[in-house]
């Protein structure tokens, strides 16, 4: 039996409750978070659910007792690092949605260094995890690889179809934008998933290749036509959604590339991983996996092997197996 | 680098071999096999590439360095376990593709038990695996139940065209036979894939589910037409393959049902997972992996996590998230 606390209420922190609470592996334990709309509020409440008797608390300090956090705030480690310091100090592992965190080696080495070293100083091990990145595009493709003998290529993709989804999730893939638009937020760093380039250098990780080469674009998704979903119109020529690619080249002249395609009016919603290789692989997962649930189920599912690691910053890759969790 | 030592090699004991040959993480540094033919030989010339200057030799004990024995010989435990105790008490580790050593706890548990015990008192590790068992259809459905919130069902299928594959596969699904041969086969335990229900209390143990009951049977697929493969004539009204299936339900009434055919003249082979449940999976892998590639591919992936290990008798859930080895 796990004590969580959740640290970040918003809509995935809820979501991760809502995995929680149907399994008899986990205690919720307590809730942090800076909304003052919800301060005080009990977290059964918070999710239309029977009340638990543990309310939202405005700091972490006042939590007394937890075996892991499960954090989820921002994408950003600049945002997020010093709230792991704080969690970890306290004296608490975190799992955390950021996206940043979920493989830091590369792109901020220096955080990850001063977050390992906060982790083994305080005996407390920090993973970041979620479906994406987290699990299709990454530890599913490095975890599919254990058939390969050899291989030249790997191409993974996830295709979405956005109408059906939250409109927070419309709007950050760009619906609804002119052309125009979609360029300038673009420049502006302010459109595109957080966290595939992430995903990309997991995997080169994972297959002992050398980086020569890595570039991230990002497209609009052009409407053909007239959409309507539940909370937007889109016209024609505006844009549906986005095309984010993640491509790396090894210093032997090998491929890994990731495709993110999200938006409103796609034909299939679909995860697939294609190896070229000894043997080839065609994977794929029909519908994929929903963003939100499996990010819940992915953060709740890697707890029971995060307590069994060391001390320290991990990634899923040290994982032991990792499973359902009743 | 780990040094390998094959005990055992057959047509599985070679394709491991290749494999391990194409990597930087391996050395191979031995063979021990019973065939007269064989012994002496160099084990680069008895897969046709170049003289590795390791020749084959008739004990284990005449192996004077390993950090790992691959095993291949036989398929049940009661021919395997007095050569694991050999190679384990000449200090070595082992990964095996014994079917029965995948999943021992259920239906082997005494045998189990022993070969922790020796392992434990020899500092070394012990793994069955391959591809089936050991990672269609168990292992890669453990993994990939970490998306699932609740689960209802799970249903896994490996089907398989044997037309292309060697005439000893093709054989072993008693492809050319009468229905009355393979029946009297099938009543002799002389058919039949050996691992199925292992695989299936494999699962059971990854989700955490009790198994109120069990069930494993054997079928033959009747040729509807005259099948003429590279080996073999078959006949229309023939048998063309095996249909089989491990089925079981939890006290709680949840299924597990797994199917594995492999007949001639299969329109299409493929391994597919579905899982009945919050979110509901199909997922598909096309083709299907090779199955003596893929064991070899796996067998030789699994080591380096394998030797991460604690001494004991070890699954598959176990290892830290395996992956493809340069």
């Amino acid at each position: 039996m796990y004590k969580l606390v959740f640290f970040g209420l918003g809509t995935i922190g809820r979501e991760i409750l809502k995995t929680a609470l149907l399994k008899r592996s986990f205690k919720i334990a307590g809730g942090v978070d800076v909304n003052p709309d919800i301060i005080g509020k009990d977290l059964g409440e918070l999710i239309g659910e029977e009340k638990l008797g543990v309310n939202v608390v405005d700091s972490i300090k006042k939590i007394e007792e937890a075996d892991v956090v499960v954090h989820s705030t921002s994408s950003f480690l600049k945002i997020t690092l010093p709230q792991f310091k704080e969690i970890m100090e306290a004296g608490f592992s975190v799992i955390s949605t950021c996206e940043e965190l979920f493989y830091p080696f590369h792109f901020h080495k220096k955080e990850a260094e001063m977050l390992d070293k906060i982790a083994k100083e305080n005996g407390v091990s920090i993973l970041g995890a979620g479906i994406n990145p987290g699990f299709v595009l990454d530890t599913l493709v490095s975890f599919i690889t254990t058939v390969s003998r050899d291989i030249e290529k790997i191409t993974a993709e996830r295709y979405l179809d956005a109408s059906k989804r939250r409109k927070q999730l419309q709007l950050k893939v760009g619906a609804s934008l002119s052309k125009e638009e979609f360029d300038t937020l673009k420049k502006d760093g302010k459109l595109g998933h957080i966290g595939l380039p992430e995903s990309l250098t997991y995997i080169f990780d994972s297959l002992g290749w050398k980086i020569k080469d890595i570039e991230n674009s990002l497209e609009p998704v052009i409407a053909e036509e007239d959409f309507e979903t539940e909370y937007l119109k889109i016209k024609k020529e505006s844009v549906r959604g986005q095309h984010q690619v993640a491509k790396g080249i090894s210093e032997d002249g090998r491929e890994i590339k990731l495709i993110l395609r999200m938006a409103v009016g796609e034909k299939e919603s679909f995860d697939r991983i294609r190896i070229k290789g000894i043997p080839d692989i065609d994977l794929k997962i029909d519908g994929g996996v929903h963003g939100d649930i499996g990010t819940s189920t992915v953060i709740i599912n890697y707890i029971p092997g995060l307590m069994k690691l060391p001390p320290g910053l991990h990634s899923t890759r040290d994982l032991p197996l990792p499973h359902f969790t009743m």
